[in-house]
């Protein structure tokens, strides 16, 4: 048995029926050239025959109804694969609307807290002889960035490389193995309890005076674009969510989206924050709910060492303005740019503890949700989150079949329904959107506006013809 | 708003994670002959035009979260039609095991109760050009009796009858009307609502009563073969359930089964009732959990008037010895037949009220269980819930597909981990055997076993080789 860190049992503690606190990984691929329905069939049937668990696909819960009080992880050596991994279908015409369709449901879905938290469905029946998989984990687990080195570790940049391993048997690589018991040493649990709920205890006061810190910075720097925490809207993104989820993917070439931010003396980062800035104005417009003031966006940073293979969550954010209020698209990409450079450079400043403050900042609203329930009625930390992970840039293959694309799935918590995060890969841009179903009706046109808003930037900056 | 009859209500204070009260019913079709692809895709999309929700469909929790307190309907207006019909496809081979598999998850889905509690999956790519239906529904909304009239409603006799609407559309019929509006008199919720309270406030002491007499009885009826309730042995069926379920499938020709019962001078239910005597016996012997004292069933009998078309909940119980102990498939079928007798005679002699008591009395488990939290800890009332719900005898058709087999998917409770339920319908006699995933490993075992009572009962009665 082992505790699960602070940060990570923090993802367990505000798991609700409305929050779910699940992240997934969509993959898609084309079966091998002159393969045929075989192929997936023999998958299949090596899936099941797997039945080597590496961390953390081996770990349960010690307690999961004492998850708030002993968040611990304990090795689960009886695993019910059938119930992990799924064989499921698409209906016909097995289009992208149907896979979307179907992978909303399925990121919708409670997890079990009384088995190891995953999924992975093995989905058939995608047009243009393709088929996809999906993995579904808890953000105790893994966070996005190491959920994507995880699918990475299964593939190879060799398609005449065969007999990968499903990703349970590859698992997340080196820190989780610390989980595992060490034979040499007899196991001191209550001890090793102890110690962790004191930390847990410890971190409390921290997360209080990090607020306090927060509040006065709010009022001494009143800097134009540094987007301060709290000083987002209100507005229809940051309500109380409900259970269940709408996902819509946009994809793009990695290269279209290189030439606008050279273009425009910007990074790719920036770029990205602008298509989402203008898909969201359209859309809020269309419904009658744009804020008069921007909308802010919390950007996730990873504060993880180059050579860390691990899968655990080291994540901080920062906060930037998508000035919303500007119609303009040339003149919004400019003053997100401004406000994105003003935020980085303020955590570069930081010393490496107070970043892990600062990480702590961060998740305080999850705290202060569970603890006050406050979450969606107060005004937001920021008003949406989006993500940029950088994924693999080589071709890559599972058993032969060419990973396509793939595209992360995210949470939601009360206060933020709606998440956007992108994946390159291969020379590829993948967006995939995240929504509460309630709040945001029909948000999978976000996606079509994200990728007009592209389209838009090329005609201004590039005075190109309507882009493909 | 309408206050929730007690009875209905109770199913909502017992819903949890690890048990959903929620009923299945599933209805498998072939196309009809000469139509392919495109009778599917037609089907699709008149359900997706089909806005017209009658009673129960349109039914919503008033009060989600004070459903314990002030359980209440409300008709919903705006109704997500897409998040409550979905279109879903198997993966090949398409077969009775992916169908199951597929089942099993759905049924396993917590329900959204900020929406009206109810799910239809129109299911693609089943073998032998036939297609499914799988309806799922709240226990407070429907019981399995209800469920099944609900489904002939929506289908014709005729199978030239074309535009037949799908189920939200048709509804339940009679009964659930009331709970429209009337327009021609204002509504008094709030008098409506103490009435209904102060209704359920008076039935603590009548269910405390009943306890009361029932413990009575079963020290004053020491009679052999009449089994009190409470008399059952602890079993693995009667432990703690997790969220998880299996189903599975067994059909049999009805005509072969009412031979069986001829030969045997026993009813249909009786023969049913030996059936999963013999199958429970094998499979608890090969887990080596046989208890030594005989099983007992926890029967439903409907008491419902027959000219009640309404979907409701009108049910009581009888208990009966499964006789397990008993070796011999003919000496446990006559002591089986004994004891479901003095049952009924038993039930038949009280007079109206007291079947209404005798149905709150049965009703106390769940109670019991909400209260105390003790379902799974305690002795069980009894073992096993058999139910036998008499179906449609003529064929039936969906705009021109014939009805192949329907089976009912039922719930589970603390301390009943296995349900079988079967229905009759146009000569047949289909058994479906809903199971805890974990309590009753590979319980689709049951299935297969129950195929094989039959056959043996056959060859003892009948003189019969190999039945097919």
């Amino acid at each position: 048995m082992q505790l699960i860190k602070p940060l990570d049992a923090a993802w367990l503690y505000v798991d609700t029926r409305a929050t779910p606190m699940q992240v997934g990984c969509l993959a898609i691929f084309s079966l091998p050239a002159r393969a045929g329905a075989p192929f997936l069939r023999r998958q299949v049937e090596a899936f099941r025959a797997a039945r080597h668990f590496a961390s953390p696909f081996n770990l349960r819960l010690a307690s999961p109804r004492l998850r708030f009080l002993l968040p611990a992880w304990e090795i689960e050596t009886q695993i019910d694969l059938d119930y992990h991994f799924r064989h499921s279908a698409l209906p016909a015409p097995g289009g992208e609307r149907e896979l979307g369709v179907l992978i909303s449901r399925l990121h919708s879905n409670a997890m079990d807290f009384s088995r190891p938290l995953w999924e992975c469905h093995l989905i058939e029946g995608l047009e243009n002889r393709r088929f996809a998989l999906y993995i579904k984990m808890h953000h105790s687990l893994v966070d996005g960035i190491g959920g994507m080195r995880m699918l990475q570790r299964m593939l190879s940049p060799d398609p005449a490389t065969q007999d990968l391993l499903p990703p349970w048997s590859v698992g997340a690589g080196l820190r989780h193995r610390e989980v595992e018991p060490d034979p040499s040493e007899p196991a001191q649990p209550i001890r090793d309890l102890l110690q962790g709920v004191r930390g847990q205890l410890r971190s409390i006061p921290a997360v209080t005076r990090a607020f306090g810190e927060l509040a006065r910075e709010a009022v001494q720097h009143q800097q134009k674009d540094w987007a301060l925490p709290f000083a987002g809207p209100r507005s229809v993104l940051n309500g109380v969510v409900s259970g269940q989820r709408r996902f819509a993917t946009q994809h793009y070439s990695l290269e279209r989206v290189r030439r606008v931010a050279r273009a425009g003396k910007v990074s790719v980062n920036d770029v990205f924050m602008e298509i989402c800035a203008a898909s969201m104005r359209r859309y809020l417009l269309e419904i009658g709910q744009l804020p008069a003031a921007p909308l802010t966006a919390g950007v996730p940073v990873s504060v993880r060492p180059a050579d860390d293979q691990s899968a655990g969550n080291a994540i901080s954010f920062i906060i930037a303005s998508l000035n919303t209020h500007i119609a303009d698209p040339l003149e919004r990409l400019a003053a997100i740019h401004d406000s994105a450079q003003l935020a980085k450079r303020h955590l570069q400043q930081l010393a490496k503890t107070d970043i892990n403050n600062y990480t702590t900042l961060f998740m305080a609203p999850y705290m202060a949700q569970l603890l006050s329930g406050l979450g969606g009625h107060t005004r937001p930390m920021f008003n949406v989150t989006l993500s940029n992970v950088p994924g693999p840039d080589r071709q890559l293959y599972f058993n032969g079949a060419p990973l396509e694309q793939m595209y992360p799935i995210s949470l939601l918590s009360h206060g933020q329904a709606l998440n956007i995060t992108a994946v390159s890969y291969a020379g590829q841009f993948n967006v995939g959107f995240t929504g509460c179903r309630d709040a945001l009706p029909s948000m999978q046109k976000l996606s079509v506006y994200a990728g007009e808003a592209l389209e838009e930037l090329e005609r201004l900056l590039l005075g190109q013809a309507e882009a493909a």
